[in-house]
């Protein structure tokens, strides 16, 4: 399958068109990175004994390839080392708003969100897990795998990987105000638009941490 | 199956059980509820065509029993309307901090998360169906589905409500510093914990909102 189709979109597949809401439904790289971009958590779905399963764990962007870190005795993680790889679908989604309309039956969420499907595949090259392991870090704390110690190959080989390509790719984004019906214009329920965002708060350190050790700048641009 | 064990526990099973982080699993009623009652946005999955689907959507808890909506054109809700229902996981997911250690291998983020496995089943019934719905409003912002117009019959008829009762449940948390390896703890890096919450921020009124509609109450209690 083709990553890209050109004019840097991801080629729409029978599951990557939505059966509802298709208006918000986007296939523009640059809009599927950004949203990825802002997240380093996911929820991760595979299907074990004909069930699904779905998981929350963290991720990282490199390229057009995603990386899902997990302990080796996880059970998605021992199934995509067999032969064929794991089929997983990851969608990493960003709340940003609550949107209340005059009717119940109106009332939305503002969001932003990614479903990638495709095989997850272990990855086993030593060099590619490092890269991983780092990006994952860095995808939730930029600069920070620079200011740890690195693994070591005794925590290397206690740690799996799994890389999941980004080529059956769509987003979906709701954005602005909510959309009443004319005849509730004029009922006397406030209606609008509640921001939702990530916060952070200060940082607090390790009971164990030395006095002194400064608060690194790179937490401040969180 | 039993809905709860006695002592107001879920009863494990073996997919309730995981593989990993044992110690950080619950199977508590309460912290199940809690945990589900703290959002409103929860991550479905379920299988089509053999592969896994992961969506996000709206959800409520009312008793033991989960509401998640959707329009009567969407994929799994239609599955959920045949016969034997609709298996699916269901998962909710807390970030709570980003757990900086000196070691990158011992990085984490402190996190509450709650996984159902079950058959979703359409809710056919009307009554109940507008109590799934008024609560999956008021799970969002508390109080909201008495201040706006009630959905009418033919707003009832295109929105479709599937229910998942709570018996195979349980719920994941971390939570504290980092737990770095002694032989790392005179590093020169900074640990501890970061702090991540979801923030709400000034209410925005709608474009066509009337001058003088005061932002309601149960607003600010978000």
């Amino acid at each position: 399958m083709s990553a890209t189709a050109p004019g840097g979109a991801y080629a729409p597949t029978p599951r990557t068109v939505p059966a509802r809401g298709r208006k918000r439904a986007s296939y523009d790289r640059e809009v599927v990175h950004a949203i990825l971009d802002d997240g380093f958590l996911c929820h991760l779905g595979f299907v074990r004994d004909g069930a699904p399963v779905v998981l929350p764990t963290l991720y990282a962007r490199v390229g057009e390839r995603l990386y899902v870190h997990g302990s080796t005795g996880s059970r998605p993680l021992r199934s995509a080392g067999g032969d064929g790889g794991l089929p997983v679908c990851l969608t990493v989604t960003h709340l940003d708003g609550l949107v209340l309309a005059r009717s119940a039956f109106h009332h939305s969420v503002n969001y932003r969100s990614v479903v990638v499907h495709g095989t997850a595949r272990q990855v086993t090259d030593p060099a590619e897990r490092a890269v991983a392991l780092d990006a994952i870090v860095d995808q939730a704390v930029p600069g920070r795998s620079a200011d740890s110690r690195p693994a070591d190959a005794k925590e290397l080989a206690a740690t799996a990987v799994i890389a999941l390509d980004l080529a059956e790719v769509s987003a979906k984004v709701r954005t602005g105000g909510p959309v009443d019906d004319p005849g509730d214009l004029e009922l006397p329920h406030w209606s609008g638009v509640v921001p939702v965002r990530r916060a952070y708060g200060a940082p607090v350190p390790a009971d164990d941490l030395a006095p002194g050790v400064p608060v690194p700048g790179y937490l401040a641009a969180l």
